[in-house]
């Protein structure tokens, strides 16, 4: 008897991080790392999938809701025949008409989404015995068109063009594969820089990069000119010096155009707060310490107005980045289509899974833009090392081009937590168990869920308690449906 | 002494309307009209204000989730301090940096702080004893621009440029109001055309709506070809009718130019069924029957592609419009730039209120695009008559090229409906205490609030209940900030 999806547990898990400024940038003054959590359960007990997306805090419990709701639609279902054609079985989720209203593919639906096709995507790659990357790296091409979202982007690219990239893709695969395991996915450091750093943390945290074999660094911008440019002076500073910095990047490739004397690349990123004639005023203005590319450097949806950032730059030197907020395949499709970037920076989470994931890897490499995906928060960097060695081996071929982001935090909350190796590059995830490397340790929902979590209890106090019975109000409409009902009492005996 | 914001009520109400086939597109094949509503209240209490978001059900319940995070930020604030500055009001509003994360401006989280800001204007409105077009239309050109979103559409408009706008058509506001009140403002039909209808009904409603004055009829396409020309050819030989059509659109106005041989305008509507090359094989496809526009071609995202679209039909006649998916100002500011649509469709609560909408008709009136909301659901045609009136007098000083989408649905629930005059066009709201007339009646509440209304106990039955209390357990999770508790209770309570 093949395995059923029987039901669901949900957890909102939230990690205290703005009591150390972890995380703060030009436009997110205040973050609480959080998770809005899935683990799928199946009429098999071996066979779970755990599924999660990320947010800063206060509205995780309603990206919780949707994920409930989004998932409903999954119980009762084969779990064979969901992995047999996960393109058709990504449409099916998004498709209920009245859900789609609320997006559509936008927003807390969205993410919902990601959260349940990713939980998806871990329950078939463990079914399997694999990571989630060498799951679809082993699928034969056919297959991989099959598990791509190809909807509304059939002018850019068609599962018929898709094909002949996967099947020209063939023959490097198992070298590819083999190389990366033994160096690992290249990576960059964004700790450094967050705004609500000191210039002294700023520079020890550099510093300890470089020692750490990094080098491409990233620093937020945005509040201050005068401020900015202080701190980017300090970390070239470092960076740029030949006592510190030990390797250059390969000066034939797209970074290593932009790198300083060291081979060390830079790279600065606005997190959208600015209009577009700001933009391009603002970042001008740093042109004297040479950024690679400046990041969401204006509202995310604006294409054209990135395209216009883009153009203004170009005489500078300075690229434009953006995608961690890019909300699904058609603003990507766009993106490229306009060519406004220079580098696609997709979230794993913010896209509505790895079925939508490759739909941008398979547009990105064939209009030749190299794909560095958002990371840092929790959980972002167990997930997208998987993503990059997909797009590295079986899309586009090249990791000459790309690079990782990597910040140093939550690890330790995951049962299969990334890792970086001496030359500071990713670690090839290569557990049999792990799928998609992003269930977390009871402990992390014992301290952390929220609010009933031992730090949360702590910190909320007996006073507050009342609140939480009032909201109950609203929400409990939602139940009637008689569908989600199960999964609210997982969310509370956690 | 001032009022402040004390507290808000918010209420999930669903309408039956699937049963009926009411609102069936090729997208949406089963609605629920809904309403995600919320009654904010003050220290005075003859002063509240309400406000809704409308979805087609499912998911309503977490929309009212997240009216709740986002309505939370207002209280203990006074309300004229709110009213003397909406534009910073509602930059405020949607300034929460963790709620943002979850759209951003985009989805769930838009569409309830739309809720709010209609709701916050709404009070705005009859704290003057004015309805809410009144209110705005009032406004010195100055107070205009305060209370208009202007963040990331500063390349497409300044502040000063929409001040010049609005002071050149200070001159001719009081003979349009005039004009207006006595003609009443022209609307169009969509409620003959739903796909769920078979032939018969179509033809029958068609007339119907020929006789009652109305010269615009709009169809759903986008299932069969086939079945689409039969039922436009029918639509056609009735409002091409001379038999049955007794006035004729101006030739000289935009849609006139695409009228039948008796004034009769014809428009479909496809609700984003198609990619972007089927889309334009579609529509040339239908030519014949000589639509005026197509509406919602592909993705509501897809600039680019609409403006492909257009491209390739102006050859035709036919024109392209979209909107009321449109997700926020900056989608719209892209879709004027890249000269996307002939028609731009705003929603009145998909866009974040009244605020965010001033921004898109100075756009729509600076790029020469005439707008026509939609309209339709529950409560849209009750708000969007205010928005128009809002174009007509004080912005874009034109109605002979606009049209208002009329649909006769659901309007007997609300305490101030919008009513249709006998040529046709929609009445001007009028009665001092009406605001932004979005104000249900009790009775509404008691039948049709989701799941504890008379309609839903009946409907739901007992078997079912238990799932209700099931999902509180993750909702709750919400409520330990301990300030939104509140609202829950009165979610109960009705």
């Amino acid at each position: 008897m093949a395995a059923k999806i029987t039901h669901f547990d949900i957890h909102d898990v939230r990690f205290p991080t703005s009591l150390t400024s972890d995380g703060t940038d030009a436009m997110n003054t205040s973050c609480d790392y959080s998770s809005a959590y899935i683990a799928l359960r199946t009429s098999d007990p071996n066979l779970s999938g755990y599924g999660m997306t990320f947010t800063i805090g206060r509205g995780n419990d309603i990206v919780c809701s949707a994920i409930s709701a989004v998932a409903q639609q999954l119980v009762g279902k084969d779990v064979e025949e969901l992995f047999s054609y996960m393109g058709k079985t990504w449409s099916y989720l998004l498709g209920d008409s009245q859900l789609r209203w609320i997006g559509p593919e936008k927003g807390v639906i969205h993410i919902a989404s990601g959260a349940v096709d990713n939980a998806l995507w871990d329950m078939y790659a463990r079914s399997r015995g694999k990571p989630l990357w060498k799951l679809v790296v082993d699928m034969t091409p056919e297959e991989m068109v099959r598990s791509t979202a190809f909807r509304y982007i059939s002018d850019a690219i068609t599962p018929e063009e898709a094909l002949e990239m996967l099947k020209a893709r063939e023959a490097g695969k198992k070298e590819r594969e083999a190389k990366v395991r033994e160096v690992g996915y290249p990576a960059y450091v964004t700790s450094a820089g967050w705004l609500g750093y000191d210039d002294e943390k700023v520079a020890r945290l550099t510093k300890e990069a470089v020692l750490q074999g990094f080098n491409h660094f990233k620093m937020k911008v945005g509040q201050s000119l005068e401020n900015d440019l202080r701190r980017a002076k300090i970390i070239r500073s470092i960076i740029d010096n030949p006592e510190y910095t030990t390797k250059a990047v390969d000066p034939e490739s797209i970074e290593g155009k932009n790198a300083g004397p060291t081979g060390s690349v830079f790279m600065i990123d606005a997190n959208q707060v600015w209009d577009v004639p700001e933009a391009i005023d603002y970042v001008r203005a740093m042109a004297e310490v040479k950024p690679w590319f400046i990041e969401e450097p204006t509202a995310p949806d604006d294409i054209l107005g990135h395209a216009t950032i883009r153009k203004a730059l170009k005489p500078y030197g300075i690229g434009v980045a953006t995608g961690e907020h890019g909300h699904n395949r058609i603003l990507f499709k766009q993106l490229l289509q306009a060519q406004a970037i220079d580098v696609c920076q997709i979230d794993s989470c913010r896209l509505a899974g790895v079925t939508e994931v490759l739909s941008v890897l398979l547009m990105a490499a064939k209009f030749g833009v190299p794909v560095c995906p958002h990371a840092g928060g929790v959980g972002l960097c167990e997930y997208v090392i998987h993503l990059s060695l997909i797009d590295y081996i079986a899309v586009s071929g090249s990791m000459e081009r790309n690079v990782l982001e990597y910040v140093d935090h939550l690890h330790e909350h995951f049962i299969y937590p990334c890792s970086i190796n001496k030359d500071g590059r990713y670690n090839v995830p290569s557990q049999a168990g792990e799928g998609y490397s992003i269930q977390f340790k009871e402990s992390a929902f014992e301290e952390f869920e929220y609010p009933q979590g031992r730090y949360w209890r702590g910190v909320l106090g007996k006073a507050k308690t009342n609140g939480a019975n009032g909201t109950n109000g609203t929400n409990g409409t939602n139940g009637t449906n008689g569908t989600n009902g199960t999964n609210g009492t997982n969310g509370v005996a956690h």
